[in-house]
């Protein structure tokens, strides 16, 4: 027993949390407590930690361990913790319950967490679950799932708090008392008329600072933030951010209220976002699992075609080689140079690219943003492209006298230009044209500098020189 | 008058607010109303929109009309308004007012908003606006202006609800419904003893669902999550994200509660260290303005350094090719293949970076999870490795013979390989080496596996096509 309530007296810090070893030890320990029987342990150590730490723990234990360890705490924090796991292991967890009590821990979930796992649940699964759940929560089910993904209504939760116009301030409180277990939040509460519609917004605080009698018709705000069901999730994020919501109402077609975002899904989805974003701009696409767990074929699939893409991109460079073989013979001292003026005019590209991406996805810069930006751009490319004409026209005259370094001068300012107006305009014009401006990657941006960079610098050598020459 | 009325006509639907030229005919509206002093309109109009939404508007107005159209809502309403305005503006509207009036205004605010404001005055005007305000808010500002940049402690706000353990939950409500409307979330209140340090957390939630007579000390949750004021504002963002929480208290060296993050601030906080890596991996660094509103000098110096050193990096890419000069020169075709070769090392280095960077920033990937994570892109590199050398060496054949295209498919394979193992490991370095992982920029990989490309391929041209040539 003694060895057990080490368990307990671990110091376990959130942040030691994210350090394996620590990890490993209370995995340990409650693998201890499991094989004997120690259930005070065990629900003592489990009533002390957060249901996110406990998720964390759970997922380094076998399935039947941790759903074993699970049990040993009510079912509205067995649903809490199950809401953290990773819906991979949520479905191995529910393969290892029986259907009944898998219907049971479904009904204590948030709404917006059951219809995800719900969504992922084998057909089978999915038939097996249903008779077990109440046909309110059935028909909840059934009309949370139909939204299409990325929409404001696939995350939204339908247990929000209502009130009615006519409530007074003690009444709705009173109301919210009642709703207070079942609703994800009742910080805000929706006046609805008797069709649904949604008529106004309140909050906790606004009814608890009113005079007991005062009635919620004169307290609300009849003009609140909301947003269409069918409205993309990321615009569902920036609205809660823009306005500092705790929630967003969502209506349907009819106007109906149907749900809520909560701010802490909004988070989720800013993060998703940001991470799709920032994959996008390294030419990784769709990859939807963590970098850690997804499987050697799905990070293959997520990189393998914009690889090829750009190597046939990369082919137009070798063709304009090519073409300029006879100037290349002439010259081999221009090869040294080559790798260096090519890369700087992608490197100008692909930082202008990013900072338009960015801008753009954050709402920064807007398309009509578009000339004012093009000349600034211009005016900074063009001081970028003169300082490096000046580092690299100075390594020129050392390694291959005058001529070639005036080329190699020349050209830098040209194609720094070049690649940072490209870099600029492409997220504009994939915007445009109704594409993700993300598309707009540094490998992409790159490509296309460095075919007009080659072009660029033996145009001008090949010019330059034959000048000299004569 | 009829015109003015045309104002509050107006369908202002949110998203139309992102409309350049909607905006201009709100503008154009309110100067009108501003010029004919109707008061009636304006407050009208000012009082059906959200203070965000104000702000933007006003952000398009010269600053001293929008000075006189914010002095047409209440103070509390100025202070929200304001608190959305960017930095810039801020100042800019504050050098327009007397000192009495920003103090007033400075005593509206939000505190944490207020003392960003304060740190961005000059140091003439910070102390021309001291004398306006309370004692305690004197104290509260040098406080908060007193943690450094980039801490919990520079993005908590002081203005929370506390309570004590022996008050009933009748008294706490009570206690709340004072504090309300200067605190600034009442959702949660803090239970602090004699000292100020934290004893426990407890919901209003909770409070309103418990018996009236029930003590806090009995419903509070006594292990709260909390954050030290020294701790980095990114973690802060984390904790509030990992555990779904409205507001995570700040506590000093002393174990004293000195104030909240809240979570519209955590994911603004998010927004922004998302903006800097992304930035960061398109080698633009440091850029804290708007790309819209920066001036091009900034946009210069945040772009010029990385330009310039990753030159002198693809210097030693120009010196391997002029080592091989002898091998090109015999064989002229091998350059067509060169700008493909060394592009694809780098695209599948960046693609690594990419996912590294972003899972360390997000947690997904652990410094512990190196190796398993190395042995399954070592998989997928040959994976890609292979599909592109069986893409290229088609091209091969065609182009150049056998002989070449057995050269292009080996430095293929090995070039991708090599360029993706620099890309995956470089993050995972920099964090060893307490460096920020996102300087592991597209760029810089593409930088290093271009000099590793050129030497693979002549190095691999040269084996081969001197044992073909014997």
């Amino acid at each position: 027993m003694t060895k057990n309530q080490a368990l307990l007296d671990l110091e376990i810090d959130r942040n030691v949390l994210a350090d394996d070893e620590t990890l490993a030890i209370v995995a340990q320990a409650l693998r201890t407590c499991l094989r004997d029987g120690d259930k005070k342990t065990l629900r003592a150590f489990l009533d002390s930690q957060e249901p996110a730490d406990i998720a964390t723990i759970l997922d380094t234990l076998e399935a039947a361990e941790a759903l074993a360890a699970m049990r040993h705490v009510d079912l509205y924090e067995q649903a809490q913790i199950f809401g953290y796991l990773d819906p991979e292991y949520q479905i191995e967890l529910s393969d290892l319950m029986g259907r009944r009590e898998l219907a049971r821990l479904m009904s204590a979930m948030s709404h917006d967490e059951r219809v995800d796992l719900f969504k992922n649940l084998d057909p089978v699964a999915r038939e097996a679950v249903l008779p077990g759940l109440a046909k309110a929560e059935r028909d909840d089910l059934r009309k949370l799932a139909s939204y299409p993904e990325d929409t404001a209504g696939s995350i939204m939760t339908s247990d929000y708090a209502t009130l009615t116009p006519d409530m007074t301030a003690k009444e709705a409180i009173e109301a919210l008392r009642n709703q207070a277990l079942d609703a994800e939040t009742v910080y805000q509460a929706y006046i609805i008329d008797e069709e649904r519609q949604l008529v106004g917004v309140i909050s906790l605080r606004d009814l608890i600072v009113a005079r007991a009698n005062a009635r919620v018709r004169n307290l609300m705000d009849t003009n609140p933030v909301f947003i269409r069901a069918e409205a993309d999730r990321e615009e569902a994020a920036q609205i809660i951010s823009r306005y500092d919501l705790i929630a967003l109402p969502v209506i349907n077609g009819g106007d109906k209220l149907v749900g809520i975002v909560t701010q802490d899904d909004a988070m989720d989805v800013q993060e998703q976002e940001a991470t799709t974003d920032f994959h996008k701009v390294g030419t990784v696409s769709g990859l939807k699992a963590n970098v850690r767990d997804a499987s050697i074929f799905v990070l293959y699939r997520a990189r393998i075609v914009w690889l090829v893409l750009l190597v046939f991109g990369n082919i137009f460079s070798g063709a304009g080689i090519a073409f300029f073989e006879d100037t290349i013979a002439a010259h081999l001292a221009l090869l040294f140079f080559l790798p260096l003026l090519i890369a700087s005019g992608g490197n100008a590209g692909a930082q202008s690219a990013t900072l338009m991406v960015r801008a753009l996805a954050t709402g920064d810069v807007r398309m009509s943003d578009w000339a004012s930006v093009l000349g600034r751009e211009f005016a900074t490319a063009l001081l970028l492209g003169l300082t490096m004409a000046a580092a690299v026209s100075l390594i020129g005259v050392l390694r291959a006298g005058p001529d070639i370094a005036l080329v190699v001068a020349l050209s830098m300012v040209a194609i720094v230009l070049v690649g940072a107006m490209i870099g600029m305009s492409l997220p504009f014009v994939l915007s445009r044209l109704k594409l993700d401006p993300a598309t707009a990657s540094a490998p992409l941006v790159t490509s296309i500098a460095d075919v007009t960079g080659v072009l660029i610098y033996f145009t001008i050598a090949t010019q330059v020189l034959a000048m000299q020459a004569t």
